[in-house]
């Protein structure tokens, strides 16, 4: 019966192999593609490549928003590529806040494990949704929609982001308004800022023109 | 041979009846899926479910911003739900500004059509792309990302927006932040504007707290 | 100015409504679809939908895996419906054991946020990765494999499983085996296991025939 | 030991039903959707379902182009909605046809099962691909494209023809331009053919105009 | 308030560039894939590769059919490559003719800048849906379904077809039918055309055999 | 007029080029993305790619299961790449059995040409579908749920299974559990079965540890 069995082994091996695009691990320095990264080998693949340790410490949160967010997209976790799933850190010091924003290309699942966390987005229509969460809960926000994250306790927050992309992007309001070259006629004339409230921000954040 | 010809009419109407999923048209008054409408029932839908004549004429400039933005999505237009693209059209008076805004579920193909356009985006990584367009030229802005369009001459602007979603969304920076009611602390934290600016735009766009 | 920027509130107020799919809350009482539930109607929406408290605390593991999993699928989460992302909760006392079981509808990343847990799957081309994972690190499941997730330390453990769909699927193994009637000679026939085995486990699982 | 997998049994069966959505067997009755039909209940799907006997027998071949194809897409066969593909007989029996057609919706896959086909199809760059298939041959024909199916051989031929989609459609050239009311002149406008070949087949198939 | 500020950028900038698939500009020299060409590094993305100036002429109409489309799909415009968006221009002379085609690979929703058009598709079901559309007008075409254009009027005209898809395909019928290799004798097994209709249009047309 | 047909040709014929991507076929010494391998170079397709006679014969059915499993997915059929179709014959010899497995990337459609085949799945909500097909009977399995089949009559029975992808995966339970270095002690942990019954089939189907 052994025998028998080994041939069976040998025989279906074949088919077994024959489908090997359970996953597709990033090859970082491979093309990119609209479907996500070229895959590496599959003969290179290790189980570490499916599993990170950068999200075990907290961010550091020693700056003017008191809060870090850090990402394990593609780009730092080769095992999610092109399986429509990825994961950030958000660690919000007393008074912290992660500016109001955008995914552009994913739909993000908010967990809170610690502390207190306001949350809100606005949507097409302009209706807004806010709640306050606690451990444990959780809050979605649909792709592509301004919203924001603070804290709303007197203890440091920590929660995780899940996005329904490897790739969700991140586009936050302030930086792309005031962060780069983008004339100030134009953000003016766009936003219904005033220069002075314009120039202000530029400055704070690096931008010219 | 006109008998056999007509069994054979007979035999596979069948086959090509049994494939009317060519289309979708929208049941407006049916439920919303995650795909889109529910269809209209396929005996009644006539050609004008797939023609629109609303776009013939400019829509009215006559505002603040100088400019109108008539969409044909699939409310508007139920021909096109289910099928993965739409079209507005954009009027822009001299001085005339499609604010900033993103289209969450949708990337747009801008077509100029008459006068000049000056139309910019932002990416992720705060990079700006800004280009002055003539008659006939065309420019992509990726979806979820900020962007705009300003009239660029001293004549009446007409463009055309076609879009990869039946349902492409938008929202407008200006309004997403300050015509609704989302607490004034929460926009100013959230975005670093202060008290006056936001308390004077809540002010001329009908927001509240 | 307000008023005119009031007849420009007006005004494009009708293009914003009129992309109202954002979203799409399940209407847990109408009919399902191949992509999702229908939509709650756009007016009966509230933030409510979008947050849960449902994983606020442990599930009982007070049973003979000593583990629990308490999911946030469209089902319990009607928010994420269409929007391809959930999550669950895992809770593995000591000794605990989420036995092996796959994901038939979308790909798993696991965050572990207390203890210590040892998890695992296997590929289309039976290659094992196995990893212990502490609190902070993540995992990802390709979808439709075999995995399994057990307390590896001296302390409760508690994970959380986001999913790359708003209806993953779960298929516990010794479940569809040996939960259900499937005749004991087909499960011998398939698996190669014997007769005793199969006819021991159905009757502890409550399978019959 | 059973009282425990009893309480493991009941806990787990929670999280399983949580996942019901597996499949989606065609309410044929409900509407349709842009992925689909509605779904049955879940309560009131069963193996029949998913199992169909209506390719048992040759379709009847007793008509001008001595052919016959038996379609089970979703609305013949209501197991296969939402899962992306179906299949369709094919039964040529001497001297058989089946004209040129394009499949609106899906790929096709087809594989010979008795006597010899020669099928082909044309790109959008216009090359030819054409061959000759025996019994357990097996040749693929891009969505959207032209494509043909005859009888090679001295015997009945019988092919199965599966598709990416669950309702691919099926567009027959001559009943597309000759069977229905679009104009003479507009066929001819359009393709070239002279006024009298455009008349003498819209006669026979039907058409008018 | 600026150092602190400057630090928040430095932090998020991180965070922001992990993000970096807002798009992906096709790199016309690199393989393509089933989802599009491969993606130009991002370090060597310009406006430019987002705008195009190619539709702003007439194309030249001195032909036959006095009509020209001129396409600017992912190959003659890289910023769409993988966006789900395409564009063609049309140039309709007087008795000007786009014959019937079909687009293999995406929706087609027309827009007439000029003149008059008479557009028209037939469905699976073999319905026909044909209209004469003026300036401004909007007609919807399915996913490879057989369509055509036609100038209505005495004056030139102009229209663009945008499409679900950056490469659409255009797979035109006399040309699949009769400017190639395909054997007349096939040709005319599967159209029912005679063998002097196919000929003529074979020798015309530039086909062989 | 042959002149200005010639000239139509080569207008349009560069539109025509324009839209090669119909198809994908496989480059299989290229790298692998989400989507499946990049295509080999226009130029290099012939109509060998997109056929094959690889499934003409009978698989070798000389094992302990009597069972033969021959795929014709991308990596053995490169013109299915990208297609979303794909497919396999099954030769089952007397008291022949494909044991329980699963397809993680795709719905499968089984057809019976020869014979007899019981064949069955079990859904996350462990209900059992289960029936006994004969020549020209089709069954449906949906994606990442545990089936099998089995010769149902005293005759040899062939079988094709068709995929809704191009590389749908198999993971073949028996080998997932027994056939790699899974440790016996995880084995037992996550299946509920004994270490002796583990330790056997581990040492039949050549597993370690």
């Amino acid at each position: 019966m052994i025998h028998t069995l080994l041939i069976l082994f040998s025989l279906l091996t074949f088919s077994a192999h024959a489908a090997v695009q359970d996953f597709c691990v990033a090859d970082l320095k491979g093309p990119q593609t609209p479907a996500g990264y070229t895959c590496k080998p599959a003969g290179t693949v290790t189980v570490d490549d499916f599993v990170s340790t950068g999200l075990r410490f907290a961010g550091n949160t020693s700056n003017i928003i008191k809060a870090a967010v850090t990402p394990e997209f593609a780009e730092q976790f080769p095992g999610v590529n092109g399986l429509g799933i990825s994961i950030a850190r958000l660690d919000l010091a007393v008074g912290g806040v992660v500016p109001m924003h955008t995914h552009p290309g994913g739909n993000e699942l908010l967990l809170v494990t610690q502390g207190f966390v306001q949350a809100g987005f606005v949507s097409s229509a302009n209706e807004v949704y806010v709640k306050t969460l606690e451990k444990g809960d959780i809050m979605v926000f649909p792709q592509g929609l301004l919203h924001f994250q603070v804290n709303a306790g007197g203890v440091t927050a920590v929660a995780f982001a899940s996005f329904s992309s490897a790739t969700p992007g991140l586009q936050i309001l302030d930086f792309a308004l005031f962060a780069n070259d983008l004339p100030s006629k134009l953000v003016e004339a766009t936003t219904f800022l005033d220069d002075a409230t314009v120039k202000a921000l530029k400055a704070v954040l690096g931008g010219t023109g």
